[in-house]
């Protein structure tokens, strides 16, 4: 969300660059340089297709806003090592130990509300991948590790809770499982930074405690993503 | 799906166009003229990411795949008038009037699987958009109309219920709500030809109802879309 995205923005002295998405996309992109990297952080921008003006979150715009921008920068420096960072909030499992503040690196990605009963495709619903296992990472700055589960709904049912503990997941969003699909259409390693805004098997509502703890955790997010970025930019990806 | 796609393609003499879509993505399209008009069948393509082989079937990939489509269509012929015709098999709402293979033309599409309960995000989640409203091309063949609601899932939960109701659909999909959000970036305009291939409001599983009704459902798409594309070809969108 933009709001999350811009401290990071103006830490990093990025600066916009209007002709890196079709104009008639909602997509922004913020460029520069980091050290011997370049940074490209990317918003799915404000829904203007529903006149609602929120920002567009869930699975469509990110997959798509994830493909246009790998191709365009796989494209423009084909020999370089690229990694995507999907970086924003999350719900968190008290029972994976998860507390609101803390920050996670996906271990893989998953869909909780993609269930198709037809065995053949009910791994292609579940879409379970994996993901950059940055260890070295967590241990350096205590971050907590696990699997994300993804689904386009800000809450949950009964349904939702069942497969979202079958997915052992640690860490609940609402876009890694389709951005990490793009990213494997362009074989680009996929690395989920997520900060708990509220508590999934606890007994507040996700809309109250998310609303409550988005400034929290966006301060959270704000001290992780610069660490993330610094140890990531030079490394090759078995080095994470 | 590509079962479905294949004798409308050979109806109309279509040829692959393997350059069509960038290579790194799964999707195919078959080109060719027909009457007055260019005519491009596109389909989302088999999973390989997942390593399942099935049909991509869901938003993800159906709005991926449009988006590259449009956008390839719209550069390369802008003083055109074009149209996105989304066929397929959907489930259908007895309480609607639909009926086992049942050609339906959408009216507007909505999602029922992006629950949003925080006020401002409630609309973006639901996602309703006005489509084609093509009552004399539904006159002429008989063919029904009404609002086709969009999920992930092939199955549906008691809340999934309540929003496809909600939602006032007389059909099912897993995609269009998320083709009509990507041509809506366009300006291009959606008509959903669906066609029932199990009832969503009766007593049998739709994993079952769907498989044992498939093949009927696809003669009945494969009879209306020549149909529809032979009205459409030539006509301004407000004839339709």
């Amino acid at each position: 969300m933009e709001a999350e995205a811009m401290p990071f923005v103006e830490h990093l002295g990025l600066v916009e660059d209007k002709s890196f998405f079709p104009d008639h996309t909602p997509f922004q992109a913020f460029t520069g340089t980091h050290g011997a990297c370049k940074v490209t952080v990317v918003t799915n921008g404000k829904d203007k297709v529903y006149g609602t003006g929120v920002d567009n979150v869930g699975t469509v715009p990110a997959s798509l806003a994830t493909f246009l921008a790998l191709n365009k920068m796989t494209t423009e420096a084909p020999d370089k090592e690229h990694v995507l960072i999907n970086a924003g909030t999350c719900g968190g499992f008290k029972r994976k130990g998860a507390e609101i503040g803390d920050v996670f690196l996906t271990t893989a990605v998953a869909n909780h509300d993609r269930r198709i009963p037809i065995p053949v495709f009910t791994p292609f619903g579940i879409g379970k991948l994996q993901t950059i296992n940055a260890q070295h990472l967590a241990d350096k700055y205590n971050f907590k590790m696990g699997i994300c589960t993804t689904g386009n709904s800000l809450d949950n049912t009964e349904k939702d809770d069942e497969l979202m503990l079958a997915n052992d997941a640690s860490v609940k969003d609402m876009e890694a499982a389709a951005v990490a699909w793009t990213c494997e259409l362009h074989k680009v390693p996929f690395l989920g930074v997520k900060v708990v805004t509220d508590i999934v098997d606890g007994d507040v509502l996700t809309q109250d405690e998310f609303l409550e703890n988005l400034g929290t955790a966006a301060k959270s997010l704000q001290d992780a993503l610069p660490k993330v970025v610094d140890y990531v930019c030079g490394k090759s990806h078995s080095e994470l």
